[in-house]
């Protein structure tokens, strides 16, 4: 899915929102700001909304020279994944679907966004988990799938969620496991490093996108990522900046994840917090 | 009030929104959209937020050579205001206090804004008027003031609203009112044919602030506003626009309006979407 006009205030959103991570002087924010204004002619409507983001994640780096503003709420989403661990393992443990509760559990730690700063409402919203409503209409096929695979490509999004998705990793007994992640920091998307903080490296291969980009651009990505994603049995893509960039790809895929904003709840025409889990099949959605 | 760091994302959610009235030719759109990002670097943290809504509009204007995009939507607004006039009227006959009757309909006449373009939303959101809750903390003081008052002057916002303002200026009786509206059409604001068309010519003399900021900056006004600005015996300031460019000033105010954004609920410490009677002294506020 490409660049919508919604897009580009929300990129503005975005700035103000990581910038005020790492300075509170308004003015040397303010003149990103204005460079980034500058480098809008650089966006245009081929592009992916996450290809867009991190133009502005490299003009953040580039003029800040700061690799990693969310390195702390990464660290710390993945204490307080860690820390309801056992909570979310013993759901799994008492529930009669062992994979529906896990596949649960993983989209609800889709939640742990850039946009949810303070430790207090991310945990608020985990507990939510119990009461969500999910849009699963595509589970049976996806357990089918499940069954029949014997290589799985998980694609990662956001530190923290990690955790909760190690624990939908767990449910996938005596196959091989792929989990990628981003290959450079970006937002508080997960790298090798966060995947393995969450204890991923236990139960998967760890690869790389290769890219600093919050998505999967497929042209952009590593050989060794497209080698992965083209010929593992079935592909599970993590949240919604995945999404954006894999929806009109050729190969089919699993989504999985809650629609936060209006372009994807429009496109979908489901309302935004909705939890999905989504198949798109070979052919390539227009 | 000056600009935020959030106004920069607003505006161009301002922006999308105009030009969405105008065209449905999203490239045509992107190039404003860019141009806007170029200047930017115009916009400083000594503007208020109007001021920089100007710039947005001026560039509207110089590039679509459209001089009212809002004509439309100005006149259905004030239709719809007609349309409802037998009834809020009514309800002013019918209450035990006819003019905290019709203050509480002027500042909820103050939901008709650039963001409410179905006419429908409109409608539903002005049959709330009973229910609402209006923090009108200073109506007493703004009766006395009334009272002792041989000249008001009421400064207008929106097209529509208008006709919400008009059951106000109906209770003024043998009052001298001045109505002010902009200088040329901004935003859906109201000029000086919106006013006319709402039936304030019958009621007060309509004078323009002279500029097509949607708000009221004191130095870019014309002599005849200033004027009576500062030898009138009451202001009273309807809107947000009003308020953002006013709350500073060296005269005492009545602010009555909705609050709309993050900026301004921050400000005063109150929620988006309160309805608001205000005094402000003659002391400068910071």
């Amino acid at each position: 899915m490409k660049i919508e006009l919604e897009c580009f205030p929300c990129l503005f959103n975005q700035l103000n929102r990581t910038l005020k991570l790492i300075t509170d002087d308004k003015f040397k924010i303010k003149e990103i700001i204005d460079e980034m204004g500058i480098r809008l002619k650089n966006i245009n409507f081929d592009m992916s909304p996450p290809e867009a983001g991190a133009i502005l994640y490299s003009l953040i780096n580039e003029r800040l020279k700061i690799k990693d503003p969310y390195q702390n709420i990464k660290k710390e989403s993945i204490k307080l994944g860690i820390k309801l661990y056992p909570e979310l393992k013993k759901q799994v443990e008492e529930s009669e679907d062992r994979l529906l509760e896990s596949v649960k559990i993983a989209i609800a730690g889709n939640i742990i966004d850039f946009g949810a700063q303070e430790e207090f409402d991310i945990q608020k919203e985990l507990l939510k988990i119990k009461d969500e409503e999910f849009n699963l209409s595509d589970y049976n096929r996806f357990k089918d799938k499940i069954k029949d695979s014997n290589q799985i490509l998980v694609i990662g999004d956001n530190a923290g969620e990690t955790v909760f998705d190690r624990i939908l990793l767990e449910e996938f007994k005596d196959k091989k496991i792929i989990y990628a992640v981003r290959g450079f920091p970006t937002i508080n998307d997960a790298t090798r490093e966060d995947a393995i903080a969450s204890g991923i490296d236990k139960l998967a291969n760890i690869i790389t996108t290769g890219s600093n980009i919050p998505g999967v651009v497929i042209n952009k990505t590593s050989e060794e990522f497209n080698d992965y994603f083209y010929n593992s049995d079935i592909v599970i893509s993590k949240g919604q900046g995945n999404y954006e960039t894999l929806s009109e790809i050729d190969r089919d895929i699993f989504f999985l994840f809650k629609i936060k904003c209006s372009v994807v709840s429009n496109k979908l025409d489901l309302p935004i917090g909705e939890s999905i889990l989504r198949y798109k099949t070979l052919k390539i959605e227009q």
